[in-house]
């Protein structure tokens, strides 16, 4: 049996969901999404855990995008694609309705979804030397709506337009700048800051955050259907020109 | 008979509304909600005013949040909670929904219900030395969805999520960098610039004013049924452990 | 046969549409509004064009508002008034839902509905000497509640509120540290700037572009229906103060 590619740390108030897949820069398989989601989920209960921290181990990314060779291996099977788009959904949803504070340490890059995912949670720590954006136009993709409003949270209208229009990438300092974290540490001391924030933030009333929680994602943008502006998505993952995106990417074109 | 906590000066083209409770730091009893939401309600007519300066005695706070030991006192009567939570949305809906523009002069520190009432106003000026934010999570507290929305009005979702989900406090030059305030100014020039800023605004047309402002709520983050998720708020104002929570931020825990 | 006051320059994957007005200000005038949502709408069955660049000749103004001398003398024709409002809404909404990239290029100060149009826009890029705002409510005007969702989507609701109700006007370095653009450039390096954005744009996915496009527009502050609100554009228009606060403006009072 394998180590799983994501895993649930336990640690009293304040736990750690931890991408484990570094050789792959944290790329996300079909079956990591399910794998979250169910993790988180089972926090929905837990009244004693207070934060969630979302982590990967190393330093060099915090989470790339989907895992290409498996999309493009499931490219004719819509069945596959959509199930692949509602478990990451799932994931991101399971993240927003949590009842903990939930923090992204991305100690390194987050791109495509890796980005999605860290504005799917409460509050980002990113580290200086790092990148985040959403390149997606580059290779064909389409993301949901949901993942789109969550980047219109996070960004705001104009700049999500860029981002997503333009395959925009920001430096952390422009994402400091333009709010989409809310600190930039020192390489290396993104972890400290971020435990410092959920033990902070784990000493706060349970009820409160819940509740304002559950508040703030009813007054911002969001999207809660997911299948009913689906079907761009899956085109664009079944879309011939999708494998050639793909090799020019990784030619460097 | 004692002098009102809460008055209106009238000043030709601009009035103030001017909170003179010194000694308590301007925290909100009860009473003072209604007579405010008055006040405001009694500007709607009045077309010869065309601004509104929101100030309040001495320079060391502009507002605190909810009197504690009155919100203590009313910890079981729900009827009382319940009223008192109709006065305060009233009057920050008087804000919003009056037709003149509504400038805070923000004097000193805004937390808690401070903050939301600046929020609720069209611009906002702050003092360099002074600190917002809405730490109603320290107390257990839960702001109603109509407050939640403002604060999403001004500080844009991501950093909303941060203000009430971890108390994070911002110093005056956060507050200007991230546009939660209009204008920073030193200490003791803050209701020369609101006073400033609301003598250009009465020069505009009340008109342009008016309607604009209409259009501008219309299409900005709010929440207008307060009674629709408002249960959480008087659950958290009633529970147990209220008073737990204002001992220890009294002791300085 | 005069030359045309907007054009459409087509070249390849980059068209360019041009306003050519410079001896007004690139002022609006009502022909205007329908032959520019015309040219636009032409684009959008252009699949081999994939980035539109918004430009006006010359560097002094990127765009005017409406040609005033024009308003005044349609004041009492409230069906051409009524007909200038919805093509100008229909040039807007043109570009929000053309399949290209659409970029400003912003060479000079953009006021009014100047800076209405580099709202609709994905991207916009703005010249370091030049200032942007909406100050209608010097001169009475009402903008239409869609126009006030486009000033909302740029600036965020509390500088939106700041430009409306207190017609601030931005420099460039604020506009850029506010997000309402993505770049500001030195004088003379705009359209240089522009065109390589557009180049980019142009390589990336069609398909992408075109369906977050629309995603974005879904989840972000809109108001789609122009009649529902339009009454106090209307009578601003025709109100009798109108005339006295244009030539107030050209004193310079």
């Amino acid at each position: 049996m394998t180590a799983p590619l994501v895993r649930l740390e336990d640690e009293g108030a304040v736990a750690r969901l931890v991408l484990d897949r570094p050789e792959r820069g944290h790329a996300w398989l079909r079956s990591m999404w399910g794998e979250a989601a169910a993790l988180v989920g089972e926090l929905a209960a837990r009244e004693d855990v207070r934060a969630l921290v979302l982590d990967s181990t190393g330093d060099r990314v915090f989470s790339g995008g989907a895992d290409l060779d498996e999309l493009q291996s499931l490219r004719e099977d819509r069945g596959a694609l959509l199930a692949l788009a509602e478990d990451a959904e799932h994931f991101s949803a399971a993240l927003e309705s949590a009842p903990q504070v939930t923090i992204a340490a991305m100690t390194g890059s987050a791109l495509g979804a890796g980005f999605l995912i860290a504005a799917a949670c409460d509050v980002r720590v990113l580290s200086a030397d790092a990148r985040v954006g959403v390149p997606a136009a580059q290779l064909g993709l389409v993301l949901s709506r949901p993942d789109v409003a969550r980047v219109v949270r996070v960004a705001g209208p104009a700049l999500a337009a860029e981002l997503l229009l333009c395959a925009r990438v920001l430096s952390a300092g422009e994402a400091l700048d333009h709010g989409l974290v809310s600190r930039v540490e020192a390489p290396g001391s993104v972890r400290e800051r971020a435990a410092e924030l959920a033990s902070a933030a784990a000493q706060l009333s349970p009820r409160s955050v819940r509740e304002m929680k559950r508040h703030l994602h009813a007054v911002s943008p969001r999207w809660d259907d997911l299948h009913a502006e689906l079907a761009p998505s899956l085109d664009g993952l079944a879309a011939d020109d999708l494998g050639a995106r793909i090799a020019a990417r990784r030619r460097g074109d």
